[in-house]
């Protein structure tokens, strides 16, 4: 029979157990610095009114979302981000208690082009603070970002801060009319990833002067934080950022909406780019259409985070399964008495798989056991059992000894 | 400024931080239970192709599907359910390990009527061995939702099982045709909920025969499990569930892809019906298109038992937020000091949140504390600078003490 029929849809994955290990990890480990930092979990549905979802971008995005009517007429359409709604959650709750600190790990989806590696469905983990004008937000912002990136086990890394009005401060001196600020801003952006000399020709491709180019170069490379952004930064220190934290004017950030500081996180080792990224965004909500609140925050790439863990097996230790031990059935005959020893071992909090066949070979509850990387597997054979023993086979090291069943717990845990 | 643009789509729901609580440790403790008795995780993603969607149920289901085009003209819906992609996951990864364990967490969709209180999204929480014909396998998921209630707090419950085989035999010991067999049961899967009387009237008028009647409603009176539902129950006994297992031959579950052992759930108090509820589905898979793989499995009404747990405060100690102690700002003289103690109290793992402004008047910081239910608040005046001491409020008891950063870290934990 063929199961042809089955497929995944294209531009989509499944998360076998195997990677569920890592992904409940780094998830448990975020939620932990989210939360010790006065962070609450927030979260909202797939779907939203379309005009609620296409409020915030142009055309480029609405393009990537999925959009249809559902059975009753509406435009609906699933979310794309995870700041749209955070933005219709203030606006559909005036009682929130502001400020309002809310982290939020939920999928979102965007019909992007699969050749790039790129998923359509991918999930965003975004910490926010809204409601406060304090640098001090900015600050926790940042703090939460330096304990993440140590929680997760990266050690060489940088958290670069600059601001926008650091950067529009450059441009007025340059004299680049105001309209043409974006645009140059989203040039300087490819500072990481381009020279500067093909960032200049990209500018005079756009039509900027050379003066105003050569001033707006000049101008970067002597820029110093403003007073927010200081005391941002002062902050943060306090906070226990200290040796990661770096001032880069170079640093643009391409999305239109930013008013303050903006932050942004690279790993050096391996080259996989920035890793985290936000910043102030005080006119969004309002301009959106909830109330007029300031706010600021961060998008850690968590989908980006697993992958790099499993491809560089940053975490060795960690493994592929759930499961600590599995009890084979040696025969018929010790079925019974191997139910019993699974229950005792899940009395004591071990999580134990009980091979559900009577008659299969124990050669093939073996490999099994070691197709899904599990640690340990108990045998219980008439022998042992006379013995009132039990046989302990560790699949890492493929030792194998006969021991108590007090004993062979104490081993596992 | 008007907010009317930002509303939440109709029957969709926002889960707030304060209901966040109850969710979350809601699914920590199931996924203890599941992971413990051998189960991992598996996730799917949202979409799916609309032929692997429409493959399991008639056209009532495909109503209530999210179906539509994607920007690259595939016939894609939202998930309806966690089985089809179960069945999906057994086709795509033949290299699966069998038996294959999974539990699963995710939302799914549909248009349901919203008049009835339900939502059109919602999180179903599915726990399966596929790939084993053994009693053993069946008797897991009886222990599995049985220490999943238990874990739950849950006290005063039933879970009734029963077979289909066991019906059908019945139903052919009444002579009633073959053809009429799923007739029946779905009238008879109603008797938790109408009388016998009802029940009798109801086939009736499906033209099933005052003798067909009486004989059906004898047999079931006087039915006993079947061999294989009888050795489920004692293994299930053996894996530790005593006293809440019932048979019931008046169990019979409506959905028509049932084969041998069902299983339901139901709290006496409160009155809200069935929790849990599954079964074995030996043909499902491959009548899907998947390999021919023997299954069994049950799902948790997650958002249900949430519901309950939250109306009926069955778990009155757990806190509405995750947040553990606000350090207030007295002044901005001491704003310094206080973020360093907040630094303190979360170097010791204490979830803390900061009041971000340094002139905002203690009564309002005091208010946003109870606003969000946060148990203790800090306070640092000039005074207890001076003293090297703290202000610990317990904004449950209205208690306030003078003490030290260490005593206070203790009396917190």
């Amino acid at each position: 029979m063929s199961n042809n029929k089955l497929q995944t849809l294209k531009g989509f994955r499944d998360f076998l157990p195997q990677k569920m290990t890592i992904r409940n990890e780094v998830i448990k480990r975020l939620r932990g610095v989210f939360e010790k930092y006065g962070f609450e979990e927030l979260q909202t549905p797939s779907l939203e009114y379309q005009e609620v979802l296409l409020g915030k971008y142009g055309e480029e995005a609405e393009k990537l979302m999925y959009l249809f009517k559902d059975q009753g007429g509406r435009d609906v359409g699933m979310k794309y981000d995870l700041t749209v709604p955070l933005a219709r959650v203030a606006s559909s709750y005036p009682e929130l208690p502001i400020p309002f600190k809310r982290y939020q790990i939920q999928p979102v989806w965007r019909a992007e082009n699969t050749q790039k590696g790129r998923y359509r469905e991918f999930y965003q983990c975004d910490v926010d603070t809204i409601g406060s004008s304090s640098p001090m937000v900015d600050a926790e912002i940042i703090a939460v970002v330096d304990e993440s990136l140590r929680v997760l086990g990266f050690t060489n890394y940088k958290i670069k801060v600059n601001s926008r009005d650091v950067l529009f401060a450059i441009m007025e001196k340059a004299s680049i009319p105001k309209n043409n600020w974006l645009k140059a801003i989203q040039s300087i952006d490819k500072l990481d990833k381009k020279s500067q000399d093909e960032v200049k020709k990209e500018l005079i491709d756009k039509k900027f002067s050379a003066r105003e180019v050569k001033n707006l170069f000049e101008f970067l490379k002597s820029a110093k934080p403003d007073d927010f952004l200081q005391k941002t930064i002062d902050l943060a220190k306090k906070l226990g950022v200290t040796k990661n934290l770096v001032f880069d004017s170079n640093l643009a950030r391409g999305l239109d909406y930013y008013t303050g500081p903006i932050f942004e996180s690279v790993v050096n080792e391996p080259k996989i780019g920035s890793i985290t990224g936000g910043g102030r965004y005080d006119n969004l909500l309002k301009t959106l259409g909830a109330p007029d609140l300031p706010a600021t925050g961060t998008t850690i790439g968590l989908d980006r985070v697993c992958d790099v863990i499993e491809e560089l097996n940053l975490w060795p230790n960690l493994s592929s399964t759930s499961v600590k031990t599995l009890v084979t059935i040696f025969s018929p005959e010790t079925f019974s008495q191997s139910v019993e020893l699974a229950k005792i071992l899940r009395e004591v909090n071990i999580n134990t798989e009980l091979y559900p066949e009577d008659s299969a070979k124990l050669e093939k509850q073996l490999k099994y056991a070691d197709k899904k990387g599990i640690p340990y597997v108990i045998i219980l054979g008439p022998e042992e059992l006379k013995n009132k023993k039990i046989q302990l086979k560790n699949l890492k090291t493929n030792g194998q000894i006969e021991t108590t069943i007090e004993n062979a717990i104490s081993l596992i845990k």
